[in-house]
């Protein structure tokens, strides 16, 4: 089965999932409940925006061609107010910020930049259009203001308040199932003896996907036999999207593998050159798609991060998927043996370096906790002087 | 009253707020409900972390002075199984991720790097710790895992399952109220006439209170009068924090400044060097802080997220509040005239490039959902080419 390097890992699961997806089912949601969501409809703008031309300043509306000059103050306009009458030769009224620019106006002056002399102003040389916002120059009436696909963030909440929409049509979120699997894994309230480990993953995907816009379904603990792994497992692909961890590297006891394969499944991926997380496996049973995270805590909340997050937001009705990936400068140097894309705990101190976190591998929750980003060493570079440039991941 | 630099005024929000804030109470939450909390109590780990030396890899437990060499195969060591017998000269115990080193064992050997002959591998040179994560490498018993003051993601969730958290202490969150102003403004669900617009701000404001953690109160929107400003004010005041928006440029009708005033408001700054946003007000009245915001959508929306967002998040008891800043070389050139810091919409694709998004200035709220990233010009840098970095705000 096929190794990928990171970039041909991360195309495979975007192109396939994009290409396969049926798109969710949609509901009607307040537009108070609408931040996170997809939007499963365009929105088109109700008039043009502005509706009339605006004025983006307090001052004077003015004919430019009088300007400079002593003009006589013929009136005033407020925001909340319908047009006042025109600006006649030698005339101008006072304007406050957002108010419709009068008839005969072509241009405001700044209030801080005029003198009132009793009703005459002396008013500074202005261009036309000076602090004026054109009529439809944010949109067009009918025009497409946002395309369904989208994220529903603060910008999108404000465009559909301004254009009327209180109640929105949104996809319903992709339903993810979560396996861990390992005769070594207790529940959370449970003491683990030396050999055993708490269920920690289940949980961290569980809040990924949640983040990610997916509702998460956390299945019992699926131990390392082909019986309880097959029904687990098909439990699981009725969901959107199922998710293991753990059972997917080369050991004789990891019987995840088999019974996908014994269940028809078709694998795009078994390995990534990455770390952590190589042996991470993307495949499909028929329709339904699965990841096979590593089961190292670290390993499963990276690989998530990017590759599985791309599926739950594709399948949650996203048109895109991006990585939130930047550069920062290192504050000391770093270097790593080329051949894997390495995604490795960092600081990022307020935009200015980023430091690398000390880490004892793939198990190491505490340094991942401590970090704010994930720090990305370049496949195919071995060095970093401190201040070279280094991809960033968001976390 | 002063006007502040971009860095001076955000450093005057976190200073002030961190100095004066009572940290909120506290509630128990289950771990499933935790992520996007604040940790109200220190997580300690309630053992070694890992418990026992683990193996890293599928193989087989070495003594590494016996290798390279043949060695007799004693047995076999799962994940989910107590320690084994102890690994005695010249033998080796097949071992899988996770496992418990056996006693005598200081090394393990890749699965994949042996070769099997009957009960015999032959096995490569090993270095004395290889593949072994030691006991207490990642955390000792009874050691600090997260502070007070950190926000709850996914691997902080991640963290607690490990230690045995099934219930969580958190912060209560802050209340925000929220305080459209102006004349002009009519409800989402109304139709505008041609000078009047939606209240649009209180929506997304609302939806990046939320994202920040807080719990956001929309208040009626308040007339350009100094009563119905005045008794709104009051409501607001008594939440944790108020946010103000419109009401604060020089316009003769604003009267926010004016009420604020007469309640006995501090007012830090009423301006700061940046735009949009140019007349954004930090104050507080006794000990509740508020901020007046620009009622441009595009102004309300960048000083709540750089400046705003750093209240609600102190006021919720996080430690600390970092901007999300990297970099990213532009795809065109870009020149701004310096002296202010300004915040533009732009794209950010991947990671490789981002792209101003031309605008039409602090109303075109279109040109903000378009963009995923805000691209922030220094105030003291006048151009930028093509491929040269430039500060990006994560949106």
């Amino acid at each position: 089965m096929p190794t990928l390097t990171f970039e041909a890992a991360r195309a495979c699961v975007v192109e396939n999932v994009t290409a396969l997806r049926a798109l969710p089912q949609v509901e009607t949601v307040t537009l108070a409940d609408a931040a996170g969501r997809v939007l499963a409809s365009p929105v088109f703008a109700d008039r043009d925006w502005p509706a009339t031309p605006r004025s983006v300043r307090d001052g004077f509306a003015v004919r430019s061609s009088d300007t400079p000059g002593r003009l006589r103050l013929a009136g005033e306009i407020r925001a909340g107010e319908p047009a006042s009458a025109a600006v006649g030769i030698g005339e101008c009224i006072e304007i406050m910020t957002g108010a419709t620019i009068p008839e005969g106006a072509d241009a405001v002056v700044m209030v801080e930049h005029t003198r009132r002399e009793g009703d005459y102003i002396e008013a500074p040389a202005a261009k036309p259009g000076q602090f004026i916002n054109p009529r439809a120059s944010e949109a067009r009436r009918g025009g497409l203001l946002l395309e369904p696909g989208s994220r529903i963030g603060f910008a999108e909440i404000a465009l559909m308040a301004a254009a009327g929409c209180s109640h929105v049509s949104v996809f319903l979120r992709p339903r993810v199932a979560i396996l861990a699997t390992g005769d070594e894994i207790v529940q959370v309230h449970e003491t683990p003896l030396a050999h055993q480990i708490r269920n920690s993953n289940a949980h961290s995907l569980a809040a990924q996907v949640r983040r990610a816009g997916g509702v998460p379904a956390i299945l019992p603990v699926a131990r390392d036999t082909r019986d309880a792994t097959r029904a687990l497992i098909e439990q699981g692909l009725a969901a959107d999207l199922l998710l293991l961890s753990g059972g997917v590297s080369a050991g004789k006891y990891d019987v995840v593998e088999d019974v996908l394969a014994s269940l028809g499944a078709g694998f795009y991926f078994d390995r990534a050159l990455i770390q952590p997380g190589q042996p991470v496996v993307f495949g499909r049973v028929n329709r339904a798609f699965f990841f096979g995270l590593p089961g190292n805590p670290a390993s499963t909340m990276v690989t998530f991060e990017i590759f599985a997050r791309a599926a739950v937001e594709l399948l949650g009705g996203q048109r895109e998927s991006l990585l939130p990936l930047t550069l920062a400068p290192l504050a000391t140097p770093f270097r790593h043996k080329p051949g894997l894309t390495r995604f490795l705990p960092a600081r990022l101190d307020s935009g200015e370096t980023v430091t690398h976190i000390p880490w004892q591998g793939s198990g190491d929750v505490p340094a991942i906790a401590r970090a704010n980003v994930f720090l990305v060493a370049a496949a195919d570079r071995e060095s970093w002087e401190r201040g070279d440039l280094i991809q960033v991941l968001m976390k």
